[in-house]
């Protein structure tokens, strides 16, 4: 009898080859069956139809970093389809406050955009977000760090909602817990 | 009778300007007396007589977002001179640990420099640290990723230690408050 690991084949991969993505996804990846950053940043790239999926490689790292559950320091399937759900829908919300079609949005634009998915974050924090980001230190926020900056709010909202076991907007953290949860933001 | 910022003179000043790094600074800083990220990276560089001083405008970008007190997007004289000594002690601990004088450290040789600094991270939260702070995406550290990653450490302990009222490695945090700790790291 084999176990998973030992020879049985993988339960998940026959949903997986038969999921739409999965042609686009095992093109990319290279032959290891992963996508690195570089791979990550050419997939994007190439589905950059109408010009928002700008990502710099810097960008794609720090997406890996966020989303890499395995620390293999590469994206499997589910990693590379929950980023590609999350930069497809985010994508609306932020066209959506994006008025004047810049292909950027100002802070009070983004506390809009943010609202709109869940994030009801204070004006400071909003100052915050931005300077943290803002991988070029402007006052406004093209789309890649629109999707930087979610993936490491909706990241930190799940690990401070996970330990808030009371359900009363706090949490407790010991120093170790703490410093992995801000490492892994 | 004038009270500080209704036109008495800064209390601080004389000792600012009788400080031996002020004419340093003061021929770094613009026109308005701050630093900003192009003068840092400018004031950092004409510093690096040895060479471990080289540090990319993103690298300076984050100091001073680290550092950024007043959130003026830019640095005082008090930020600048943080800065300035603290790169100046922890470029001996890196020296020590950088054996075979690569201008790098390695995942062992980070675990030990922390520790020497104080911080007894488990290895986990080495390779994390590495991850999140090599902005180059590799497996050893350069000198100005090891400034950004201790002085987010150090930050980040601040935070925790002034929370952990009862002293027993524990800290409680609301949302907003969490938040606005991990953008300000």
């Amino acid at each position: 009898m084999a176990y998973p690991g030992y020879g049985a084949p993988n339960a998940e991969a026959p949903q997986m080859t038969a999921d739409p993505l999965w042609p686009y996804y095992s093109r990319c990846a290279g032959q290891d069956g992963q996508i690195d950053v570089t791979e990550l940043h050419r997939a994007l790239a190439a589905a950059n139809l109408d010009g928002t999926m700008d990502f710099s490689e810097e960008a794609c790292r720090k997406f890996i970093a966020m989303l890499d559950r395995d620390y293999s320091g590469k994206m499997g399937f589910s990693e590379f389809k929950e980023l590609w759900n999350a930069v497809n829908s985010w994508r609306k919300s932020f066209s959506k406050f994006d008025r004047n079609r810049s292909g950027t949005i100002d802070a009070s634009e983004l506390k809009s955009a943010l609202q709109e998915l869940g994030y009801s974050l204070p004006d400071n924090l909003i100052t915050l977000a931005i300077r943290k980001f803002n991988m070029k230190g402007k006052s406004t926020f093209p789309f890649s760090d629109f999707v930087s900056c979610v993936l490491s709010l909706r990241a930190l909202t799940d690990q401070f909602r996970s330990r808030d076991t009371a359900r009363n907007g706090t949490a407790e953290f010991n120093y170790d817990d703490f410093i992995q949860v801000l490492m892994s933001s």
